[in-house]
């Protein structure tokens, strides 16, 4: 089995888990989540045993379930609920799945749910510093971004065209995979927000159709602005991407990942918008 | 709460649930079925204590196991199984839910996933026999059906759209919503595939961007072809169906609804090719 670095530990083993602020490991079988992926999750860093831009994560999570007609839990609870669960850690990754739970008929949702909140505590991978001084390797990915502008920009927990795209390679110098949907438009990483630089302005794909609203994207639009830099959201097509000066990537984990190399083309890091870039990371690691 | 009738009771509890062949009520946090939605489904109607359709459905699901490369498990082994927990059932339904199982880092899959086979046995509601004569009331809906070439087709997990969509109406006199993508191409109902007469011909959307390879809707288009009727698959509007001489719908429980209403414009059900859908309905709830 091939390691990988330089991507984050969410599907390696928890050291924790809470359901509904119990320890546990096992969740009933009729839940909603399983079924339909009828939920929301959030992947928040955990640094010097703080969450990192967690304020974010929760506006993102109140928007979604909002979406979703998912009840949302009480906030002082589930931010206490974390705290327990990496009580004593460092560093490291919190995963929290909110759940509709069980019940309905079929699709129908029941019409008073009861959602369930999942935490994972997540060791925290060797940090990727590597990467954030020499830039990442990016490819494409063949499998098409899924398109629904009912679900765009949230992140719910139907993520089988990401796992489908992840699944195209496994050269561990391939930090991470840009899809695009069926119409041929760049949406962004499996796991990651896209940034396009032309020398005096940033340009992002919108996520109104397909994507996710990732926290480090949101930041690093605001962060954008206070460095006088445009940032707009536009279409992009690999061709934009090939005449782009330079790209990176952003997460909640990694921050931000400068791209030197997509599909065989060089690009010069030294282009890049570098105090913006050292501004969100260290936004992106500072505890709230 | 509203009751509802005419639509399967997939969601309520189930008698009995087994996971890998063993009684059983819970499933572990980490299963990738519920991170991600990777996995597949099946509902399969039980009569008279057997299977119907069992091969249509165990080749879509072979089929999906592939394209999603997930292992599939022994066909004996999970036929056993299932003979099993319907054991003692004359009729009911059998969800049947094949996993990708725990482990591997964030999206991406473990190279050598032990996948999961979760099995249900739910009663079957009492049977819908008006709406085999009298036809069914059907709505448009607002959510889109989501659009992906890779995920098109098969049964996986990822049902948020279906779970938005039917979330949409509670009112009991209507059995289905119609799904458009955001083109505004009608894709089929939350849980049937729609069928479109023309007084001559048979029409079906396509399902190779969006929508459900249903086992009833393979069964249609073969029997249609044996009654010497053209049965083709073709983008639809609201537009064609509104010119339309009749509609039907099918799924595996249901067998075939005629539609005598959709968004208030009134169908004439005598108008429909009966003797196609006498023999769809008699071959839908026979055991193979």
């Amino acid at each position: 089995m091939v390691s990988i670095q330089n991507t984050p530990a969410a599907g390696s083993d928890p050291l924790r888990v809470f359901i509904d602020g119990r320890e546990c490991n096992c969740i009933a079988v009729t839940e909603r989540g399983l079924h339909y992926g009828d939920g929301l999750f959030e992947t928040v860093l955990l640094r010097h045993g703080r969450l990192c831009q967690w304020q974010r994560h929760c506006n993102r999570l109140i928007h979604g379930a909002q979406r979703l007609g998912i009840p949302m839990p009480d906030i002082a609870q589930l931010v206490a609920e974390m705290t327990e669960i990496a009580h004593g850690s460092e560093n490291g990754i919190l995963k929290l799945i909110l759940t509709r739970g069980s019940g309905g008929r079929g699709y129908r949702p029941p019409p008073a749910p009861t959602p369930h909140r999942l935490l994972f505590l997540y060791p925290l991978p060797p940090a990727p510093a590597q990467s954030w001084q020499t830039g990442v390797i990016v490819r494409y990915c063949h499998t098409p971004a899924s398109v629904n502008p009912a679900l765009a920009g949230i992140k719910h927990l139907n993520r089988l065209d990401a796992v489908l795209a992840r699944r195209e390679w496994s050269d561990p110098t391939i930090s991470e995979g840009l899809m695009c949907d069926a119409l041929g438009n760049v949406i962004g990483g499996t796991m990651t927000n896209l940034f396009v630089w032309d020398g005096e302005r940033l340009r992002t794909p919108p996520v109104n159709r397909s994507g996710i609203t990732g926290t480090r994207r949101a930041l690093t639009i605001e962060l954008a602005a206070k460095f006088g830099i445009d940032c707009i959201e536009s279409a992009l097509t690999p061709t934009d991407l090939e005449c782009a000066t330079g790209l990176f990537l952003t997460n909640a984990i990694n921050g931000v990942w400068p791209v030197r190399d997509l599909a065989g083309q060089h690009y010069a890091l030294e282009a890049l918008p570098w105090s913006l870039l050292n501004a969100i990371v260290l936004a992106s690691h500072t505890p709230d």
